[in-house]
Parts: C-alpha cells; structure tokens; sequence
C-alpha cells in the first residue's frame, strides 16, 4: 500500500512541531506539504532543529490546490483560521482534522460568545466529529472533519467519563483542578510566558472563565445524559510538558470506581488505569499519547478524586490527532504511537 | 534595651536556615547558640554560604545548661525531638517555640495515631498556644511554649478562616488542592526527592491521607464551632518554594465575599487581599512572611474559590515562627520581617 | 537628615522592580518619582505584586521638571534613552546613574559599532564614571554621572582583576565561559525567552561576538596597562537569577593565587573569596549583592581556573547602583544592602 | 530471524531505565533478563511507570545461569561490579557491554587511582574494545567486550576529535567547560542532588579532578598521536537531561574547520555538524542518540569554540549503548535509535 499523503497547515507552534515529530517517523503516511505564511521558504529543520536529518521540507504558502492533493490535511493554525480554509477542501474530498477549536463546540452561540467572533460555517460544525476517540471511535472512523479536542479537556473528559455514564456521582458540583506546564500557552512572543515570569512560580489563571470550559461541560452533559455543572481552575505549571487534573465529585453510589474505571477503560489502547493508591506523574507520559489515571476515596468519604495525567502536547493535541487519522484512513488505531514515555 | 539571646535546636534542614537569615539580621535579638549532633563543631556559614560574614557561629553537640541561658530556642528538629527535650526548658522557665509537629495537635490520640508514636508529655501540650497570630495573638503574647504551625495548614487556614467563622459555606464538603514546592519536604537524603525524580514534572502524593489534614481540620473546627471536613489533596510542584492552595467552599449564603475578607484581615500587617480578580503568583511572596489572598465566584455559581500563597519556609515555617517570638518577647510584630519579596 | 530624594526612569523591566526592592527599603532614601510611558497611570505595586504594601507610587510620565527635584536619577531604560535626557539632568545639577550601556564605553566609535547607534553626548562620556566600586571607589564617592557595568561584566572584572593586576597570568588568551540565568535578557515579549524554548534546556548565544565584550576589554586593558585578547562564551541557563562566570587563564607567574585574591579583596565588602577547593553556587547569592570567587589550579598545571557568581539583578545590575549610590550620596557604602542571600 | 536475548543487569538507576525504553521497542531483540538486588521481584512497570503496557518483566537477582542464556548482557552497575562478574560470562561466550567505568581506562595504575579499587582482571581491560563507534566501528562489530564511554567524555572526544585527528590545534592547553543536567549524577539517594539544593542554581564541582578526565585524555592522546594536557571544568545544570561541551582550543593551523568537521563527520548517523553560526541547544537531542556541534571562531581569533551537545543518558550511555549492540550483533546500527528529539 502506498503511503498517504499528508498536510500539515500551520506548523511553527508546538502543536506543529509536534505533530511534525510523530508524523516524521510514522510508517503508514507521508509528510508531502507543511505551510506557514511567516516562515514560507524556510527550512523546517532549521526552526526545529529536532527534525535535522529527518525531512528537508520547507515551509510553503498556503496554496489550496496542494493541500487538495493531500489525503489528510491538520490545521494546526490559531482559532478561525481553519473555518476559512477547511470548507473548500471538505468540497474538494479531502479529510481534515482541526486541532484547533472551531469545529469543538456544537452550540454555534456559545463557540461564538468564547471565541469571540463570528463562525463562518455553522453547518459544517454539525458533521464534524468530536475527535475523542474514546466516546466516539465508530463515528471517527468514517469523519471527513475531526475536532480536535482541547488539551484540559481531554484530561477532564477522560478522567470523568464512567462516572457519569454510570450516574454515580453528583452531576452539579464536579470539580477539576488542572494544572498545564507552559508549552499549553503556545509559540507566540508575550511577556507573560517569558520564563522570567513563570519560571520557579506558580498561579491559578482565568478563574473566571476559560474557553475549555463550555467544551468540557458538552462532553460531560453528552454522556450523562442531565445538565453537568463544573468549576474549572487552571493553574500554570513552571516546567513545559504536561497537564495533571485533579478532579473532585461527590458521590452518589458507591460502586467499586477502580473496577468501574478498569472496565471501562480495558480495550482503550492509550488509557491506563492504575492500581489504586497510584499518584501518576506527568514525567510518565511525556512524549506519548497515554493518558494515566488514579482513583482514590480519601477517608472513604463522600468525595471521590481522581488524578488524569497526560502530554498536553500529545494526548492532549497532536498524537490524538494521529490516533485520530490512524482511525480515519483505516490504520491500527496505534501506529506510529506506540513507545515509551521519557523518564526521567 | 539588650538584645535578646536567641538559640536554634537543629538547624541544618531548610527551616534552619531560613530562621538563620532571618535572626541573623533581627535587630532585637542575636543569635547565641545553634546545635546539630551531625555536623557539630562545623561552621555555619560553610554549610550554608549564604550566611558567611553574618555569622562566625559553629554548630555545636545540643548542650542543656547552653541553651537554658537563652530567652528562647526555636526547634527546627525532626518529629518526636522537641517533646523529648521542652519539659525540661519549660521548667527552667526558657520560651520555647516548636517548629515540628510536637505540640500542635491538642486531641493527643489523634496525633500518635497520624504520627505512629506515643506522646512523651501530653499536659505540656494542653499549655500550648497554636502559633497562627491571626488566630490567637492574644494567647502568644504571654504564651511559654508554641506550637508552630505546618505549612500547608498555614495556607489552607488563612484562605478559609473568614468563611467559617461566619458560617457562610457548607463546611462537610470543603476541598482544599495543595501545591507545594519541594523545599517543603525537607533537605534529607533521599531517592524520591532528587531532581532527577522532580524536576520537570508534577504528580499529587499523600492522597489517601496526610499529617496536615487533622491539624487543617482542628483549625477549622474551632473558629467554625461545628464539625468540618475536608478533602485534602497535596501535590509536588517542581520548583524549591511557595505553596498555592486553591480552596474550594459549596456557598451556603451569598454574602459579599471580597468585603469579607478584606474586612477580617484589614489589621493583619501578613495578609494581603488581593483585588477581586486576582490571581496571587507564589514568586510575590518568595522569601518574605506574607500570604496573598484573591476570592473568585466562577459564574456567579454555587462553588467559591479561595486562592492563597505563601512562601512555605517563611509565613509556612521561619517567618511565622519570628512573628510569634516577636509577640511573645514584645517586639513589635513586623521586626525583622518588613521587606519585599524577591521578584522575579 | 532629610531622606534624600531618588529617581527611577523606566521601571517596568527587571532592573527596574528590583531596584524598588531595594530602594523602598533603604534607610537614607525617599523614592519620589517612577516613570515608564507605558504603563504612565498605573501603580506599580499592581504590576510587582511583591510590592504590595510598601509603596503607593503610581508610573508616572516622564516629566524633567519632576526629575530634577531629585537628589539622584537612576535609568533603567534601554540603550539610547539615557543618552538623550542626562545632559539636562547634569546641567541641573542633578546626579545619574545609567544601568543601560551609554556611558560605559570610552571609544566612542567602539560603542557605536556594537550598539548600532549614534552617540548623542560623547562629551558626557568622558566624563562619567565606571561604576565599579572595587575599581573606582574614589572617584565614583564625587561623581556627578556614573555608567553602571554590566552584569556579565561584573562577573568576569571581579574575577579577573587581581590576575592583570599583579601581571601574573598571559593577557592574549583569557577564556570567559559564562552562564546567566534568563532575567538578564529583560522582560520585553520575546519568542527566544519563552519558557517553551528556555525551559529545561541549556545553549550558548552570540559566540560570534556579544556587546559585554568590548566592555569587559576596555576594564581589563585598563587595570592591566597592556593589550587584552578575551573569548568570551554567554550561556543561557534554564533558571531565573544568576551568573556563573568561569575563567580561565594561562598562568605565567606562579604566585600564590588564593592569597593574591585575599589580600585584593581583604577590604572589600561585597566581595567574598571563598577557601580554596569552593565551588560557589549561584543561589548563594540570590538577591544579594556579593560576588562569591573561588580559585582552582586543576592538576597544579599551567591553567588557572577562576570561579565567580553573582545575581545578575542585584551586584550585576540594580544592587551595585545602589552601592554606588550610597558612595556618591555619602551614605554608608553597605547601606540598604547587608541582608543574607536567600538560600534554598 | 530469530531476535536475540538481551539481559541487563542492574537496571534500577537512569541508565538502566533508558536502557529498557530502547530496547523494549528495539525491532530486533528480545529483553529477557533484567537484574536488581535490591528490587528483585517487583514489576519493572512498577518502578518505571512509563514502562507500564510494554513490558511484564520483574527485576530479578542476578543469576549467572540467566545471564548466560543471553546473548549479550549489559551492565548498568556502579563502578566495580561488571569486572567481578564480566569474566565468567566472556569465558561463557557471551558478548557484553560495560556501561560503567571498569573497562575503559587502558592503564590500570590510572584507573585504580581515580576510582580507588584494585582492578580484578586487568587482562580483560587490553582486550576490551572502547565503545565510540565514530573511533571504533570496525573493531566493535567483532568486540566480545565493549567499554561504554563516559557522558562527558562522548560529549568532549567528539568535538575535539577532527581537530586532534589532523593536528591543527594546540594540545598542551586544551580546555572542556562542560555542563551536566542532574541525571548524569544517577539516581541514588544524596542531599546534594536534592531539587532543594540543584534547583534554580547552578555551580561547577570537582574543578580540582573529575574521573572522565583520564578518560578524555585516553581518547585525544590516542588519535593525537602526542601528548595532551587538559582542563576540564563540569558544572551542574538545574535540568533533566542534556550535557553542552564548550571546547577551547589554540588554533595552530588556519584551515577550514567548518569543513574540517563536515568531512570528518559526513558519514556517521549519529554526528549533526550544524552550519557555521548555530548554537545547538540540549532539547534538541532530548530523547536521541545525536551529537549536534557547531564551530565558532569569534572575531577571526586564535581561539576556536567547539560547541557539543548529546543527552547524556542516550549518546552519553544507553544510546551508545544501544548502538555499540547494533555493531556487535550486526544490525543496522541506527536500529531501534531512528527517531527525532523531543522538542520542547
């Protein structure tokens, strides 16, 4: 089988850069276009020098008619830049996965009260498939248009998941204390990710509101079926990879949640559940698209904490986004995914 | 007015030191003698050179009749140590400041049980006055023996106390989510502490219990008068200081939360409410005794969110145990401890 | 006395909050003025939270009039402000100290090669003092107009200095390896110093030729009398405060070196020769304003190794202003600077 | 073909875990013995959680019976435990790599005195082949007995290797600055290594003599042809992972190095001569078995800067390891390494 071929729109962030490493060494596609308007002409090797020896790409323009030509194309560009493009080549019979969020949140109202503008292809957003492939494997498996989902949400969802298929705790008062290391802030110049700032310190940040809460809040709602009311605080970290949520529920049935969480999770290749009394570190799952998981009831009281670990740059972006292609181009669902993490 | 004659019992761990750079430059008081068995008869000043030319003072074999002469002695020992040794201090009418565990827990089975060891002079515990000033300043002024508090607890307390005593959230399902920088654990040896393990990484521990939850709850208990519980969740953050507790209060009335706090501390010369929508970075108070406080209500819900940071050796450890020999030898309460914090 | 009255021009940075550390707790002084036209109207304990409490001060826009009521300006402005506003200052009778570069360099065309400008006022460079007390203690006690050095060049100056001055080591091939943490880059929004891009990793910048060299030369020729050749290696060290310089030099004398450095520094307060075999740890001057020095013959050979730290904020920017403040204003030369390092 | 049967016998510190990382998803061995005393019986998952899915194995104890079913052994052992075993397994017929320093230093009189033990069979050193395939290739594809090299050393030898090789340097004064993150230093329990005395700081140590410097000499003298003296100066980074090398050398001979090291290097997989100008950072070869270097020779000088850059638990040991393995057993020597850094 030839390989597919494969483009990637935007590719100077983290996500880019990311996406670039695990896409590189990937054994069933190939990396034909990757564009950037502020860096066209430039060696990809040459921004990131990682990839010395391993592609002699170059940034391009943007250029619809080489994106078409492509099997699959990921939009690793800001929010509201993928609405513009991804219409036409949907059109033209390519695939397309955003790992942005214009295609996350189904209630075009509130995408557009978060993000802040207006959405350009409200019925695409409809067709799109929410690219979890834990809630929706069956349905990315036939998706022309994957959303990518949210890095805080993806550790959220994920941890939360059975006990609201199973009803078993309180769908009002969920909590989720997430704390992400900095490379979640992304590749653009700002003071406040200097490491002059956020080095050797840490703080909460947009406690008032953060734009993953309405999309954490959706997943939740869909699989409990009932209104889901959560408090979401995120809190920077001062080391670069990773997201370890800490999430809270009170407890309305006290089933055995290790039991429940092993079930759930028994044939999810990237969810390990782990034995009980484990505190996952973020370190064992850096670089890897793993999310790890810990379920404790401290006190055996009322309140239930589990602890949700991943690589916000990898299960939390770009390796879901391949577990995601594997599964819409019809590859083992852990191709070019399946190593280690790096520890130390 | 002479200088007071101060002396530190243990002082080779983190809390040591940082009493030393504070004592060092008190201008009420000088710092007489310092003990340590294991490095006895070794400069201060070479096993900490930030202090050389502060100090000419050698560590010296921990000596009674020494230590009688001085007004007061801190013990910055391990768990277990002071007990063994106060009774008799007491007796010969020395002030006596405890920065371990010691004499912090009133119920005594409590804390043998949290502990694992028998209390060697439980009455003396009775006699104790908890160290927190915002607390009981009244009782440290005249107070013989003090029981400093634990760092963790230092922040939970402070971030809460104005809610309990007004009784104005439901104080059976109070979630506190602890980070702390690793200078909280300690300068001994061992594996789990390396920056090879921590660094670069981030993980909760203790989950299933930790020794600083009873005494977080005898604080509550009494400025609440009813029975409290809390979730207490400690995690490892991979910096050396500050801790950030961001507490978590189900509202049972809707009062003017930020008047509240600003009105119940507005006489406290350590506590800094911070401006409704404020997000405290632990780097503000690095290296100095204050705890920063900011109160958020995320979507006018249900759910307040107290977030509160202290440098865990100083207002966690050192610095509130200067504040209370400050009250206790009559000082005024801010000697020697009214700098900036160093930042960045 | 009255308090004298002090000047900060362009106070946003680095340089600038740590000088308020410093000055907000300095016994002899008043700070009357800050200014920074972009951040005019605000105060500046909402931009340093760390200040909070001990100053009511608000950014002001730079305003001569205000300036020149002023015993003493500071500039912590970029380089090429200072240049265009001292004149007038001087002529008012006022005294300055630049922390930026525009009156270090005595070549005037030297200094406009490396910094890309015009010089505006060669005349006043003449005239301004190198602020390096350990090198121009006499003359900076009656200086009008004082150039603060360089962080780097600070390290390496007090590092080498006793070696040209005795003669004793080869002036043509001197090595300067050095380390900084990434505050003295500043806190301008920048890609490079993003913690995405500095965090956890560790790699030289500007081999080719960066700005402390000519400035390091021009001390070094100085104090020798011959002609200097220095490489000089910048760093970039994944942590916030400090520079490690290490040196390196052929000796060509074989003195005692341990004993030269002592007796060079034997009166100097803020210069710390450390026993031989040290090996000085940045931490151990965090927020001070002492240089640390140890000095290693590796296998008794032919290659002296010369050890120097410093905080590149406080003895390498804003802590020896201050010092040189105190000189020129007749304050005690230690005032408002004899505090501990902060350590762990 | 069959895959061969690997054993690793002490692989409870750094480099026994990075060992297991790369050969659990090597294409072409089978690892089936893995050693610890002190944790024999327990899961290998369970103390490397980032292991978890990729293995069953439990540390066993050591058993020379096992361990000669294997086809080849690596000992990941402390100083001074291979040589005890080693010779029983080579008269076994085993192959064997020494990642330790027991079989590196040609001269025994040299190695007991930097590493203070009587060398039990000195026969066996002569016959042990130096495992630096980019000096050794030929003889290691036939080497019973290989000598993995120092981290340091990897980082230095190749970076100044053309220079020696072709004679166009100065050898009596050659200078290594070199700078380790914290891992190099393993992961055995020790205050010194704690992230509360390494975090944030940065220091250099054994200036006065470190043990890779026989090692460094060993290798230069023996391509140099002539004596070497060196200077070599470790530091410790407040970092993970990564080793950076600034090399100093008196130019003797103006060639070409940019070609020099562009020819010297164009055949080996492993060596990235970056082009002339670049500062290669450590998180570019996080997780690789890359050296990347760049020359500099700043202001046209006498002095060339070599600026080299490895992980040191990859090409610095288990890496190398890996790839000493892939030459032994005839593979395809990038086999099980091929796959880019991981950045950031």
């Amino acid at each position: 089988m030839s390989k597919k071929r494969i483009a990637v729109v935007g590719g100077t962030g983290y996500t880019g850069v990311e996406l670039l490493r695990l896409l590189l060494v990937h054994p069933d596609v190939e990396l034909s276009v990757i564009t950037s308007r502020s860096e066209a002409g430039r060696a990809v090797s040459d921004l990131f020098p990682n990839l010395r020896g391993f592609t002699d790409l170059c940034f391009s323009e943007p250029d619809t008619a080489a994106l078409e030509q492509c099997d699959l194309i990921f939009y690793a560009t800001p929010n509201g830049t993928a609405m513009q493009q991804v219409p036409a080549l949907i059109a033209a019979g390519c695939r397309v996965i955003d790992l942005a969020a214009d295609f996350r949140i189904q209630d075009i109202a509130t995408w557009e009260r978060w993000y802040g503008m207006s959405h350009v292809c409200p019925t695409l957003v409809k067709g799109a498939v929410y690219g979890l492939p834990e809630l929706n494997r069956k349905a990315l498996k036939s998706a022309r248009l994957v959303a990518n989902p949210g890095c805080y949400v993806t550790a959220v969802t994920l941890g939360l998941l059975p006990l609201l298929e199973q009803d078993v705790v309180a769908n009002e008062s969920l909590i989720a204390d997430c704390k992400s290391g900095v490379s979640g802030a992304g590749r653009g110049a700002s003071v406040g990710m200097l490491m002059g700032e956020v080095g050797e310190s840490f703080k909460a940040y947009n406690v008032t509101g953060h734009r993953h809460l309405p999309e954490i809040v959706q997943n939740l709602s869909q699989v409990s079926r009932r209104p889901v009311a959560l408090t979401f605080v995120p809190h920077l970290l001062p080391m670069v990879r990773g997201i370890h949520a800490t999430l809270y529920a009170r407890i309305t049935d006290r089933v055995d949640f290790q039991a429940l969480y092993e079930r759930r999770y028994s044939e999810e290749p990237f969810i390990d559940v782990m034995p009980s009394g484990s505190h996952p570190e973020t370190r064992s799952v850096r670089g890897v698209n793993t999310c790890r998981l810990a379920i404790h009831r401290p006190q055996d009281g009322d309140t239930l904490v589990v602890l949700s670990v991943i690589d916000n740059l990898v299960k939390g972006a770009a390796g879901q986004a391949i577990q995601n292609m594997n599964l819409m181009l019809g590859f083992d669902e852990c191709s070019g995914l399946n190593f280690p993490g790096l520890l130390p």
